[in-house]
């Protein structure tokens, strides 16, 4: 219900190289943000602090008083121990154990709830994007991994061991290609923009007659998606099957997804999709609907995201909304 | 809450080949039941007059009165209109768009709620048999085909278009072999009774020394689970490398389940599990645990069905109860 009160809450999301902080309403408007880089090879404690600090001008840049700050939502790389808001262990962060809802609590003097990146990402779609009053969703997140989150009945499904959501680590081919997470096949070894990467480094490496590389500087630094785009839409013979076997098998995976969970809508988004837009969600639907039942596809809607970079600044404002009263 | 008066619901287990049907109170107690063969050959009139029958026939055998029978709860076949509780169509029976739920109501008059046969079953294994008190739940049913039924939150999940927990339908090899749903490498084409006896014809058609059809009157009739036992023991090399793919590839769709859902519990039932045990689960549990991460399987319990036939049945039974005030 709304309060006739001001009030507002600030959604972070805390990524491998920035800190993004929005100050956020009841609405989901962006009221003010700030960005910072995380610097977390200077350690947990610095990162943190870095967080509270962007926090707080965030809300300066709003215009808004700190004192109608109601909480701070946080969406974190995982995995995490969801009780104690505490980062297990992140490949992208480098730590071990950091008490991240803790020590932001005691920097900031508010409420602080955290909870993984693309699980805030997929309820920010969820509240005010591509999945807008959708009671099942599925999220998938194409970025360096490929990360996801679900919905159920217009809830986040934690599981378990809070673990649940690891989309990427679906196998299409036990037989594939080895995986970051040490097994074989994986959807993200096929689809995430490091897979791409390598699959067109092998495919040059075999004598493809590509001008990717051609006046670069540093041939061995990521390809960043607008160069894939661009490379893609000049019909580059190295990029386009490379990009093309990424979204196939992302359809393969959403087509077993769409028997097994049935959901009324499933959101593809990530900077790789960012970057190619429709040339690649197109052809993940079209796969994954062409290889599933046709009853489990009916109606369902495969959309790319909406929010872009704000889907986990939203998202970690619906966490800390649901906290308060 | 338990009512002084007495009181029960009929579960009835629809199946292919025969109707099984058992009058069930409300801690779960079969008191009484009857079967009888499906005849689906003869039209939907006479199958469904035939569950009539054999529902009334196992109140008979119960000893108890007609009158203190709240409700039917029936697993069918699908895909099912679940709100009609109709038979959109079904390969195992021949029949499309037959009103069981109806049809059943005006011979029986009774109240008759209707479930997919693999959703009541994972309901019977959550609420008396193996996945007890387990709050996210898997099921695989692996027979002539693979079926499954997903628990979220203590509830079954139906999806957007009632179609959820086609689990037999995960793709594990876009480029795998033929599947009876018109795609390629799903689990089903891997692991299902029909597969193992695909892959065993091919095996001995290709040389592999195999005794499995000396001596047999009828070579072409299907091969049934306990000569699979018998066979996969004695270390037949047709019969142990198939029984070992099914289990294999039951093992990586299990892991990527793990990593999606997360759940407490996976359940493991069908013919083929009931016939092979152990020797097979085993098997599953191992590539499963090997293929996810750690904390996907840390004391997750992937086990055997506990309630064999009786599955179905009980699941009905829960199904009609939850109806019933």
């Amino acid at each position: 219900m709304a309060k006739s009160k001001k009030e507002w809450v600030v959604g972070i999301d805390l990524g491998g190289t920035k800190i993004y902080a929005a100050v956020i309403d009841r609405k989901g408007t962006i009221l003010g943000s700030e960005r910072k880089k995380t610097k977390s090879e200077l350690g947990f404690p610095a990162t943190v602090s870095r967080m509270a600090d962007c926090a707080r001008q965030a809300v300066v840049n709003a215009g808004v008083s700190w004192d109608g700050i109601r909480a701070v939502g946080v969406g974190s790389p995982g995995p995490l121990d969801m009780k104690k808001g505490m980062i297990i262990e992140s490949p992208n962060l480098a730590w071990k154990e950091a008490p991240l809802k803790k020590e932001l609590k005691r920097l900031l003097k508010k409420p602080v709830y955290v909870d993984n990146d693309c699980n805030v990402g997929i309820l920010g779609e969820h509240a005010y994007g591509a999945a807008r009053e959708a009671r099942d969703v599925i999220g998938f997140f194409v970025g360096t991994g490929i990360g996801g989150g679900i919905i159920i009945g217009g809830k986040l499904l934690h599981g378990f061991n809070e673990n649940a959501g690891e989309i990427g680590h679906v196998i299409l081919d036990p037989h594939g290609p080895r995986c970051g997470c040490g097994n074989n096949g994986c959807l993200e070894a096929f689809a995430s923009r490091l897979s791409i990467e390598r699959e067109i480094r092998a495919a040059i490496a075999a004598g493809t007659p590509s001008p990717l590389f051609e006046g670069v500087e540093n041939p061995d630094a990521p390809i960043r998606s607008r160069r894939l785009l661009e490379a893609y839409l000049a019909g580059d013979p190295a990029v386009v099957p490379a990009i093309n076997r990424s979204a196939e098998y992302l359809g393969y995976a959403t087509a077993g997804m769409l028997n097994i969970f049935n959901p009324e809508v499933v959101v593809i988004g990530g900077g790789v999709v960012e970057a190619l837009g429709a040339l690649y969600v197109d052809r993940v639907r079209e796969v994954a609907v062409a290889n599933c039942f046709k009853i489990s596809s009916r109606n369902v809607r495969i959309v790319e995201a909406a929010l872009k970079d704000d889907s986990a600044v939203l998202g970690a404002a619906v966490l800390a909304w649901s906290h308060c009263r």
